[in-house]
């Protein structure tokens, strides 16, 4: 296997040097001194023109062709191998270098302005950049799309396989009766926690709940960051949580959606790792496990019970009088303008929003100038209030404003694999609610480590999911899930 | 200047990411989790490819060619630009390829055997790997000695310009007066510091004189290693230092010295950033910087009355009665077999030694097998004590199996330089002990700004001393200083 040896050879010092570029960006958002920002950029930028260099080397294109005339059929892991450095290989290349230059910089830019127009809540400002992002990226998809579906060209980056028209088929299953049940929750009171807690308790119990999920801190470690994230993969993936006072719960859910994320990438087979079957496969699957974590699991009444003595050891009386309570406290549905402080109900109608603009951002059908007000419409149509403030609607988010179109979908894409592999999880484990309880969270993440972790990039992301379950991934499971618990919270 | 320009592209991309390499350094000392050993060693190595690959592309020595025809002579930083580069590049192509990945692979091997053998005090199993090292590295200094002296050519990577024949005229001058004042100063009873100091406050302190010595915490941060180290130029200068509960000064002089590192990287022009000129100019000279902070300053009697006050105010009573009695105990002065360990009167004696058994091996009139009864006949020569174990003497550096040959002498030649510009601070600033008295650096280090710090790669190493004393260096100045100084403290 001369070629193919060669080929991975290359593809393993790629994934290493990615690697690194990767723990240069945990180091800005949690180490680097505030006065290097300048002098980082030109290291960042330095390492992006490696890994492009390395990306775009015809040599590779070569070798690829010849490994692939020299792989078995039935070599499996060859193969993925192969589809996955193919993939790269003609996405890389059908971007022309002056546009990928282009975009590099004009995204850099643009989220300064973003961040600026946000502080300022002045959407117009932000306007005029935003309409060329979006052209260089609808420029970008004509030349991954092939005289495809742009949306779809978009999608593939960030998960393979996935088309806007099985998305689209999917949220307006969902849409409705996400609707219907924010209606109904948002009837009745839902208890708040108040005071102050102790940051350092925080942290330890951070640190706690970080073990029991399952997360290996011989080969992580967890630090505090502005935005919580994971960052690395095999055996070097880290995360950061972040601490507020009177916010413990945003503390403690961040620290289990990120270990969620770092336990797939901790769980990947160890043969397939510093490869490209050696990340997660997608970002809807990486979704999926931090959510299942972080909701299906860790918003669970039987495990809200386990944290409820967990916080009272830590922290006192904190004015919650039962588990009860407390599991209502954590599932609180509240109106909001904001999607990462959404809870379970609300979370996936803030992404569908963004979904359809984008959507027709791309596809010519909205312009950059008719946005605000059309995100506005869809606001009230889909939550019933205005909003007053950009910051609070169209500015909130910075995926635009560094060109990523076709992200948001993967988020609810997440949500809804999770109800999938829950609902699979809940049948292959019927001992989970007594488990849960004890903070016993071994065999429900040993199933999935097994089920969804295990096999990195070795299969594409929705055949993931439909080994795990049995099934093809659908919205049903996500639905009856939610319906359930909070046909329950609410009477 | 199109071919010039071009070049210093080149030159900072790859700048860069040396940069972003010795980041990878840093975090592997500092951050990194312990199982992420093996998947790091596998990313340092693809990054040390990326450089060596740019070090010796055949595109580089054209366009350093068509540079140098380019620019004018009177352009003194294009042409000390121009200068590393070819340094630089003509080291890279004069050592096979072949030879520098085996050995690479070698000292890799050779530094777990060295902890091997020092754990079991058996230099029998580190010496036949350490012949290996010796042989290939008199193949590499052959390879870039063209004829020239082996030794020489290996001491040019770490102190460009220096020869072995002026090394031993002031080492030869330096040996008999730094024996004899050892033998004074080895009859006096030396106070000790006794107790515990707790690691917080040592931490704290350890901030403040990092701050009072001018070290910049919005461009650097300070951390915990076992060894203590700087890494970094320019805006992103990280030091690190180390705490033991019994031994404050440890962790307090460790720190100024590794401040002293740092600031010189934090004083260069910053026009000179990411670019070849951006660093400190050779060992010897960033060891100049280190040990002047940390001796000709930080041990000095009016700066000792100044950290007397402070550790009084930090840990309460310690034991010792007045700034005079702290004065001795910074300097004490005792029998020991360790390097590191070693006070300002018997460091230098400790690197003599290895500088002239490490030339010997290097020109084939030592044997690695006999390296070790001639460390100790050496070592009973100058310290009179015999060595009893290997980790105390042949086995207690790390160097030699790493391939570190010709680093020694720069330690002592940065002593060296520490004294001359020791000499002409005193000169340019009279009223410096007062300042020190207060805990005020400003005028001291705005000096060694000025006269060293600030050239950083624009004049040779010897040429930057010679700048700033207005005269070539000299050993005479460190041996009058510490006959001066030793002498009052033995009377």
């Amino acid at each position: 296997m001369g070629a193919y040896d060669d080929l991975m050879a290359r593809e393993r010092e790629a994934q290493a040097l990615a690697q690194v570029a990767g723990r240069l960006g945990w180091d800005q958002e949690t180490m680097m001194p505030r006065g290097a920002a300048e002098q980082r950029a030109e290291e960042s930028g330095a390492m992006q023109a490696v890994l492009h260099g390395r990306r775009v080397d015809p040599a590779r294109g070569d070798l690829l062709a010849a490994a692939q005339a020299e792989v078995e059929a039935s070599d499996a892991v060859a193969q993925a191998q192969l589809r996955h450095i193919r993939r790269d290989y003609e996405r890389a290349m059908r971007v022309p270098g002056a546009l990928a230059v282009a975009l590099a910089r004009l995204t850099s830019r643009a989220q300064g302005k973003w961040a600026e127009a946000r502080a300022a809540d002045d959407y117009a400002a932000f306007a005029p950049v935003l309409a060329e992002v979006v052209r260089l990226k609808r420029e970008e998809a004509a030349a991954l799309a092939d005289g495809g579906d742009l949306y779809d060209a978009l999608l593939q980056d960030y998960e393979p396989g996935m088309g806007a028209a099985r998305l689209d088929a999917m949220f307006a299953e969902m849409r409705p009766r996400l609707v219907a049940l924010r209606g109904i929750a948002l009837e009745r009171e839902w208890p708040k926690l108040e005071g102050r807690f102790d940051s350092a308790a925080q942290l330890r119990l951070s640190q706690k709940l970080a073990q029991v999920f399952g997360y290996d801190l011989n080969r992580g470690r967890l630090d505090l960051a502005v935005h919580p994230f994971s960052s690395g993969s095999g055996d070097d993936v880290r995360i950061t949580t972040r601490v507020s006072e009177t916010d413990p719960f945003n503390c403690f859910y961040s620290t289990i959606h990120e270990v969620g994320h770092a336990c797939y990438e901790q769980g990947i087979d160890p043969t397939y790792r510093v490869t490209p079957l050696g990340q997660g496969v997608s970002m809807g699957v990486h979704e999926s496990q931090s959510r299942i974590y972080e909701n299906q699991l860790g918003r669970s009444r039987a495990f809200c019970g386990w944290l409820y003595g967990q916080m009272r050891d830590a922290f006192g009386d904190f004015g919650i009088a039962d588990a009860d309570g407390f599991y209502r406290a954590v599932n609180r549905v509240h109106r909001g303008y904001i999607r990462t402080e959404a809870d379970e109900v609300q979370y996936n109608l803030h992404v569908m929003l963004r979904y359809d603009l984008e959507r027709a951002l791309i596809a010519g059908n909205l312009s950059v100038g008719d946005l605000e007000a059309a995100w506005n419409d869809r606001f009230a149509a889909d939550f019933g209030t205005p909003v007053e403030r950009a910051s609070d609607g169209v500015l909130q988010d910075v995926h635009w404003s560094v060109g990523l179109f076709g992200y948001f979908p993967t988020y609810s894409l997440g949500n809804l694999y999770a109800g999938c592999l829950h609902a699979a999880l809940r049948n292959a484990v019927p001992r989970l609610d007594a488990q849960l309880e004890q903070g016993d969270l071994a065999e429900a993440t040993a199933w999935l480590r097994e089920n969804v972790q295990q096999h990195g990039g070795l299969f594409e992301p929705a055949e993931v999911i439909a080994r795990a379950c049995g099934a093809e991934p659908e919205a049903e499971p996500l639905l009856a899930y939610l319906d359930a618990k909070f046909g329950a919270l609410t009477g």
